[in-house]
């Protein structure tokens, strides 16, 4: 599966009285279906999967799969905390029409979540799952870290295809890029503010919250890396940092729902305990995002 | 609602298809009631919880109700990411029976978990569910604490009801205690080798996942802190720490489940990606409890 | 050596040019010498230990001697990252009349400081020194902990006769009191939040910064709790711990200074990058100890 | 001053009654002069700094002055936990002839060394010191990190020329550079798997320990890169990459000793608390460097 180029890790919207709203959601895939995106990323850390339940998530991947184009990538999010409950899940989203999913460590019982356990939970969920894995490693959240071993190991699995990296620790990268040299497995930088250093390093592409309001910022990043640009790559990169600043690190999904709204996308507000973005975090980030409406 | 006394967490037993067994916890459950036990704790984290589907959930907490003594309490783990999932699981929970919810801090978003988002999201939780609420601060697993100041804002609320305080910081449980002074709101000490300093200071009884393979030790402790025999207590708390570490700290949930089978309990193996206790951990669990067959 | 009781970790007062103030200190030390204090600690952190050269810290030594009662038992901090640095540092200490020294744990080459090269270092250090060593742990500043297995391998060393524990973390005072029990040798409280929690755990004393304020305060809790007063200890608890946040993890060494200044004690500011208290930080101290004049 | 280019933070020998040798320590300075090297810094982490006392420090400085080619850079490692000790070793690094200090951040007090309180550190030591200051940020060991902000207010200080990062944090590293945009201030890359990254990001140079033993290698990467060869800067990222690993992370300041002896430098055992690289350790190292000798 070619999962080089970019894929913004879409929001989930609600509507007014809280419930998921397909249509809001197939109207932003749509629009990102002529970005030049390479595909999109359903029920990630921005699409909220942790507050949904069950039925939603099911609901939240049948939509984005009726919207995006046939030529584009379809990854789900599907980790849950337990093994059954994660292949139930995968197979689920494999039956609604993902290309592949995209797992999160489980991270509840941390000081159990050695290499060892987590490579035998990937690998039971690979072996178990009829569409390619993505391993999804993100420190910040889980507070564990997937080690390089486990992924040089996890990369020989055939069914286990990529990782997404969300920290921005260029030696982390550049090890996961060198644990899976000669293996079938893309590694995906997470983060906007490593992107071209991770394209650098070795990593294939990127899902990257930016990419949900600025689509084209991120995707001509990555050509212009392609192209051998790095000027120009890295000056892009530099009008990506703040951005990503202000949507994630800053504010959270709901910055990232507002930096939506302000490049014509539909955001709204975000499910408690989530709260929603400050009139003041709004203004700023509608001024950061107003000299960019080039790149929505 | 009184509760002064201990608490064990019950573990979740599964049969030889890895389903909840509902009659091996009723069989749990019955012997527990006869040791000096204040309740049970339903779904908490040595229940596995996070590991359960919805279902399952309601299962524990049926199982639960209906072997635990008409007089004992019965707290129910009902903590989900959203407020939404808090809400509609402690509704199950009261309605199948529990006495009262144990409502872990959602933390997947830790950055936005401020203390006033957390007392919102508590608030919303306690204002909406039919039956009292417990706090439930886990650090080491959340990645965040409540703060004392949430604290004492939420112990005001009439439909909040106590806390359990699973680090042994002695500050925060003494500032908690403080924080909470002239409400109707009791600090449980969450974690053994810190039960007797947290009667000290002023903790009212405690949830000890020891307490499900030697209730009678935990009970006879607390019995003579209460009758002011401080060197009894201090001993009993001596020898309640090696099992504490042996059981949580030192092999987790399948430690515990050793530990209640070398106790006559039914225990069984823990749920992937949990793994079980090596067999030198369960070797080294039944050396430790050998001499403390009169505290089962 | 008989270390049960109470210690103020004195702070280093500077005089008008910012030069060390022998004559400062010793008023204070003689004001202590009435207070019922155990002994007075010098180069603590309180101490600003690690602001002064090596020639400071032995004018500081001399004068805590020359003031304190010959009575009262002068610890002196002698922690170096390398361990012939603390040996000359605790020699010096002895000469200077120091009755023991108390080594905090090297720190600097984190990853290198197993337990096995902490026990190493503080062997040699125990070995080369004339008079008694304490082990000093302070995780929150060194990012490392002694472990329960190396304080039982050093508390077997003839020469060492104690700990300093920092952390107010109740398993880890019962840990160190158990894993050392049957050695003549003393766990101290080092952070007034844990004082009485610590007693009640067999610390023998403690080691406060708020009894350079109010050391009665400190003592009259270390006796109540003797006496087998627990209610009492436990009220006065209750009062120190404010003035402990307000002093250390509030406003640090210039908290402690001020609070100082507040009862009569010479505080003055501490010396750059460490900065004075604000005006606001001042007044919020001394209307905390206005109504506690009777235990300055 | 041009700071592009690489530094080996050196390491300090002894001699074998355990006396910094500065006979050695000319001969692997006069070693390096002929490999490309930018200059070498003194009194880094790597040599040892915190344990040596502040005459030796002298001994360091002076016996690599004399032996530096005087077209290459000496930087100085000065700093010290109080403002006042850092000007003091900073005067005296430039009387004995260092061309710029590198000033870590202090950090026993950390949770007073807020962005302020470092700013003013900084800009006292730069005001009073007549050499140019770079700044020193390595969390991992202070559990501090220079914030963007601050690096920012100092980097427009005439006197302070640059910041060597230790981290590998693409988005740190490139936040930096953003942030002294249009200043005369160089990023400097402290750490080997983040060395091409962080050339791509802007840095201007690095300072490696992996330099110390294998020089060439360094230099080459830097050379490709500064050609716009980027294929292969990454491949010799990837050599370096085992390298780093092998001698710093894995084994520390005794495992780059161990490295330096495999490539026919002085290295030699470090100083207690630090213990000598074991057996294992040396020979994995050797054959990490064996096919690397064209590299020394």
């Amino acid at each position: 599966m070619n999962l080089a180029g970019v894929f913004p890790p879409m929001s989930t919207p609600f509507d007014a009285g809280g419930e998921v709203d397909p249509a809001a959601m197939r109207s932003n895939v749509t629009r990102w279906n002529s970005t030049g995106v390479r595909g999109v990323v359903a029920l990630g850390s921005n699409g909220e999967a942790p507050l949904l339940d069950e039925k939603e998530s099911d609901v939240v991947i049948a939509a984005a799969r009726e919207a995006l184009s046939g030529d584009r990538l379809l990854l789900a999010g599907t980790g849950r905390e337990s093994t059954r409950g994660t292949i139930d899940a995968s197979r689920r989203a494999a039956s609604l029409g993902a290309d592949a999913v995209l797992v999160r460590t489980p991270s509840y019982f941390k000081p159990r979540m050695t290499a060892d356990a987590l490579v035998v939970h990937y690998t039971t969920v690979a072996d178990a799952v009829p569409i390619p894995v993505l391993l999804y490693n993100y420190p910040a959240v889980t507070g564990l870290t997937l080690t390089v071993d486990a992924v040089a190991r996890l990369a020989r699995h055939a069914n286990v295809i990529g990782i997404k990296e969300t920290s921005t620790d260029a030696a982390q990268i550049a090890a996961f890029v060198d644990a899976s040299a000669g293996e079938d497995f893309a590694v995906l930088a997470g983060s906007a503010p490593g992107f071209y250093a991770g394209l650098c390093l070795g990593a294939r592409g990127a899902i990257l919250a930016a990419a949900c309001a600025v689509p084209r910022l991120c995707v001509r990043l990555f050509d212009a890396y392609q192209a051998g640009r790095h000027e120009e790559a890295r000056e892009l990169q530099r009008r990506l940092i703040p951005i990503a600043q202000a949507v994630t690190s800053g504010h959270g999904v709901a910055g990232l729902k507002a930096a939506m709204e302000a490049t014509g996308y539909i955001g709204g507000n975000p499910r408690a305990p989530l709260g929603p973005a400050s009139a003041d975090a709004v203004r700023a980030i509608k001024e950061i995002l107003a000299p960019l409406q080039e790149f929505v």
